[in-house]
């Protein structure tokens, strides 16, 4: 069921409880920020983050956030180190200020996918910036499609894991899926592809993904029927592009008929949008508004889903006591 | 490379370090305690814990620790609560009592399955666990073959990930692998297994398994060829055996010569044991020393493999202060 | 004055405050939760703590606890490693949930017993307990009779110290005591028996125990005067009943002409029916029913005491901001 | 066996150790910590605790303490918030100056009688002072004889309950105890009591003591036989002298032959002098070292017994790394 | 504009508000938190801290706190260390008996002065202090005119820096102050002087101080104009008077007109009143009530002035959830 | 004294502390970093900061620190979010790694300017980044010359602040300074300015700044005497260079004879080279070399100090435990 019906026309909220909640924004996505304000209807609070001339960034709130309840929304696009000091300093100013508690919305945590141990002495900043959070003054963090589901368990504050499922069933629904399989990438993190394939009654299929470089990916082999079908390669995450171009390639020795690539957050970094506009196999790009998407960082035949009413429908929910469920990336048991 | 031919003969301890170095056991497992401690040379340390009358543990460490490296060597093997709780107990014991570092030594941390949100409302117990271990004093943690890499980044202190992976590839490396093929019964958890693969230069398969309860599986779908091969069943854990009997039900079908099950933990509890030597096609099942085995949870055609050196090294290397980065569990990036 | 005619007939709470509570059981003792939620004219909440085929302890709530005040109701009664580790899951649960505030109710907190050092290197386990339900959630605690009451100076949340003096003054009250002593088994934990004498006007008595083991207990001598008369015997705790039986030999030789039991908790463990059983002198066993007594942990002659009401009013009084010091246990000045 | 055997004529510590270890002192007890500095062949290290024209305590310390093991001496004797404070500022600068481990050497912890809830709404004072010891930086505190021994687990972090057990002993045995009793002045606290007569092969007896004010006590009763006797009156501390007069005066009339008091910590603050001056049935009162006592508050026949070696062989061991279980007050199981 | 007409004469709080709020005062100065509880419409509640006979406090609130708001006044005047332990007390008694918010009201933080390193190993002490109040439950921290702005920042929960400016400019603003130049007595803690003076339109100077010792400064220079004009030396705190003496004497050299003194916190403790008393230059010294003022410790020509509704104003807003920007001390950035 | 004189010839480490110590440095100022280790006789561990296509900042530490001495070199210069993440990423790998203690050696602090509130609702950062050190793993932490010294009771752990004063000293005292004067261009900030006028004995004057915004100072005043002298301005830092062109403009009116800058802190960011380069009057602007100063942030007549041989002492001194207290900026009691 697609959940802009479920959610219906009255998603505002009543005065009585938006005289309780603040949503700030930082600089990284204003736009989502107005989104999901937008559809509770209010306002963004007043604030700004700026840069002093040594670098240093500074945050301010321009209203009393005294015992209310505020959510800061900043997804760690790039630059992520500017974004996630600028959540830091609205966190720290939001706690320090008297607020009632004190949400970190961050629709794209990029540092989920540092979290685990590669090579000796190497950080798993997943659990560093989780643990950074909390020190600024975070009460609740809300997240979505992190790189792995374990993330959620770095937060040792309550956490909120969402997913963009409904809104890819729902985006898909609407196609033929006769002829369509579902392609994960790596075969070491099909679990979330395999809850779509299954939700659509697809087949699945997988690469063996060895990743040789941050931006350099080999594919050592393939698992699952592809031939002649239309490959919809589900992923979640597109930064360099090199993952969803090699396992293009793989996919063009299987005579695939056609592919569509979904994922959840498209950044579009460095040689991305040329690298991808030269894959003509790739008939559509389907991802969300969790990041920014400047014009210079949108590649040809792009498609982008809005998922500003799920984390509005959290942000209600949280505000009214309601149970949210249904809006959570759960995983079956493996 | 054999992790036995690295470590040599020369494995004891010297005088002046021994004097630094207290090694205990919890109930749960003295004889693979006693293992660890006499590949370096050391008797175990004193220790009780026993029951009181109203079903309270009670643990009492029988040697001063004052200025002393701990280590407490304790699988949470069934009965889980008890053995996690005598645990928790001991580290408390040795931190109250002016201990140098206070070690807990999991060869076995069941909790780590519980590492994500599969419901609402479910609690992730392996990071609480993991919390409660820090409460209760442990200032390092080590571990074996935990079910996702990412449990790692649970622990708030220094956490030692170990892997089974030298003496499993040593025990294969022996035999004629030309026709073997090494199979993830869960294509969600199959990343540690493609190492193996690898490693042996093996070729890989995967079952899509759903999990429908504790102790109910099924096989949804298949990738790779086995059709006619050894097929060599790798995973984290046995525990009822219903995971393994559904991927061997699968491999059947698929007219595999020859079954061999290979996994790190074998618990074999509840009705595993007459499962698993019902299914006459799986010829040997290899597991290590990590949980006690008493004669009636082993099963026919077993096959277990010691991993004391591996905890052996950690510690000697730990108290010397040297690096031990081989013996880590690591992840290629994905 | 009755707990029953101060409460009144009017217990039952508004449905504003109803709506802002909610209570769970875990597996230990559902009847006494059942007992409480039914005199706040509430049901006990969804919830469920199950077992994993590797013996690890799931649980999970069954509606949302977001921004509602959790009552979790569990006495650590065996097997009490489990029971804990029920409660922190449970605890856990709740805190991560977005509960306001997460209350651990611990009718019968056993481990109250290991309260100081009995022994170089002996576990304060008591202490130990009290950080880990901190550690997995809980914001309060509400116990009854603890072994100590500086157990109450362990916990670093608030706590609730509750007393059963008012049930058992009640039920002396209504009997004829010109004959009666009040004998503490224990001169060294005399303090509340005295209470208890001073509140009903009636003399005491006191043993001086030796425990040789947790299971053997010597009376070395006695204090007081006893001869002819009704030996009333106040204690926290039967588990074994070893303690009881050897004051009871002890009065035996003072010729009491009658012996009575009375204690807030009543485990009855191991040999206790039995032994209990044997002794004739005792007319009567009172217990309140802070553990579940299965029909064949209950010795003859037993009367069982509800105490669900006192800790309805505490949790009423803690919704409601209102005072409640006249529930709990306090102290006189030593 | 007396301590003093014990430990013989070779307390000195050697050089390679002294270099790890500095002594200091706040105001209230220079004398001790000298004695103690002394025991272990060394100097107090330099530092001073004065007051600003506005009342503010400053500390600083006269040597760097970098990497040292540091233990600040000082009582909670009168004045106790300016001696608490001291002690706090001292603990910090330690810690902040780099101090390898930092302990509160606390002879007399005067806060461990407010160790429980006399009523609502009163704190316990005890964990209070334990939890702002731990702010402000001791990783081990050193205590003896609290007034009860749970106060031992109010500590987050190691801490040593010692005894003056051995002195009292030693003291006794040189004289002839054969019509001898040892009578606690508190039914409620005369564990520590009675552990003393056993020693001592001496009966015992306990008055029922009721307060009804800091400063007025009330013995509402007796237990044991102390007709003719010499009366040894053993407790944990004299303040005001209140309950060691009321307990006279009940013996008085018992025909007691002889009284002799033996406390721990003699304060004699208030009226205790010329109260005690008064008794005449007192013959001796026998106290330790742990608080200054200045000539204006030194009672007749006063006796005082010097603890400076136990607490000297708490520190030599510590450093050593060796077990000192012998010098702790441990409580056998009640 | 005057801050009396800010406020008008609808201060007093609604019923509702009042019964989430409850005022307490230690024994430092209830005649302040008097007028503050005045102001607010409140009584203050009942709360006693007292001194057993062993010179230790108990500190215990006569009414049931429980889900109120907590506010308890308390500055840190002689004796402070008294004055801090009751403080630190009646935190925790709120917090344990539940509390839903603690403040801690603090007129006079004394211990702001000791806010930096002025040698090796001396303790910052107000950042110990801040860290005291934090572990004895204060949720948040009301202060006036700490000694240097960045004393804020040791606060780790949210802290209200007040300031007394707005009184101090209504009561020269109503006075010819044409020839009038603001003086700070120390180069080095200007700011908040030259904030003073430009409010009013007025020149300033400055003394380079050095101070000797705690009680004995000299002016090595002078900077800015003075000569025959009306000097209003301004400053945060008189304990001594050495400052202001020194200060004056130079200004006499300068043949100033007439000398006021202006500061927040009057503590005139040891030869304050006398010297200033002696100093016949000066023709006003004004304070505000931050601090009790008995007749001994009253200069002559002393004026007072309150700021008690300043702090009424802060306590009203924050239980009403109001923005109180306009009554912080901030600092213009340097 | 001179600083080189005193350290000497013989400033290398003996081999056993080498093998304790470590010292890497992350990407902000690998010279400074290289040169504290060469003044040790140390080359820098290998370390690698890095970033991944979607920005995302991964550290990695090339040998093992199990047991070690960790120093990790990295002012906090622009890039300031960069550089801070990767600190604190390096951070966090040495204590996951075993690292015996963590250090922050940051030469340039630059968050310390925000270290108190502006304006309602603005962030102390300075307290905030602190507090991210130590959630990092920091133990211990070392900066230079930090905007206020008030910041160094922001850090919970040890914290040196040290003071490029001596360098200074030194290089000014090889000239004629008898006609010069010592000018702070804020007379809030002008403690430090005040010592470093008193050690060489020159006279004192400062401006009283008022800053418009970051980029925008006005003077509004001007103490002391300057006329026809050799200003020589004295800072903290300088970013933009407006305060210091705004101070030269005010000289200039005065006639100044010569004008010299002395700052620790050298950025020279966005217009301050070319600022700089049009006020002719400046003769020399001498600076340390706390952060880097790539060829297109050089001014003309730019003197730059080393500082290494400070950080390099203390590193020294902290390994072998020896005070180390000349080195550090401590501020006369004011």
């Amino acid at each position: 069921m697609s959940q802009d019906t479920a959610l219906g026309q009255d998603t505002a909220l009543g005065q009585d409880t938006l005289d309780r909640l603040l949503i700030f924004s930082g600089n990284a996505h204003p736009r989502l920020a107005h989104e999901i304000a937008h559809y509770l209807g209010l306002e963004l609070g007043p604030a700004t983050a700026t840069k002093f001339s040594n670098d240093n960034i500074s945050a301010h709130l321009g209203v009393s956030v005294r015992s209310r309840h505020v959510f800061i929304v900043q997804p760690l696009s790039p630059p992520c180190s500017d974004h996630l000091m600028e959540l830091l300093l609205m966190l720290d100013v939001a706690r320090g200020a008297g607020a009632r508690s004190v949400h970190a919305v961050i629709p794209y945590f990029s540092y989920a996918r540092s979290d685990k141990k590669d090579a000796p002495r190497i950080s798993i900043a997943a659990r560093l910036v989780a643990d950074l959070l909390v020190t600024a003054g975070a009460t609740h963090v809300v997240a979505m499609t992190l790189h792995s589901p374990q993330v959620h368990g770095f937060f040792s504050v309550p956490a909120d894991h969402l997913t963009a499922h409904s809104v890819f069933v729902d985006y898909l629904n609407g196609q033929d899926l006769s002829n369509a399989v579902i392609v994960s990438p790596d075969i070491g993190h099909s679990k979330r592809t395999a809850n779509l394939a299954r939700a659509l009654g697809l087949p699945l299929a997988a690469a063996d993904k060895v990743r040789q470089s941050d931006d350099s990916v080999v594919m050592s082999g393939f698992m699952g029927q592809v031939r002649g079908k239309w490959a919809i390669i589900v992923d979640d995450e597109i930064a360099s592009g090199a993952s969803t171009v090699a396992t293009t390639d793989l996919l063009r020795r299987e005579n695939v008929s056609r592919v569509t690539v979904m994922v959840t957050h498209g950044l579009f970094t460095g040689p991305a949008v040329e690298r991808l506009n030269a894959v003509k196999e790739i008939d559509e790009i389907v991802v969300t508004n969790t990041v920014p998407l400047p014009p210079e960082r949108r590649p040809e035949r792009l498609k982008v889903l809005s998922v500003a009413h799920i984390f509005g429908e959290v942000i209600r929910h949280h505000v009214l006591g309601e149970s949210i469920g249904a809006l959570f990336e759960f995983w079956p048991t493996g």
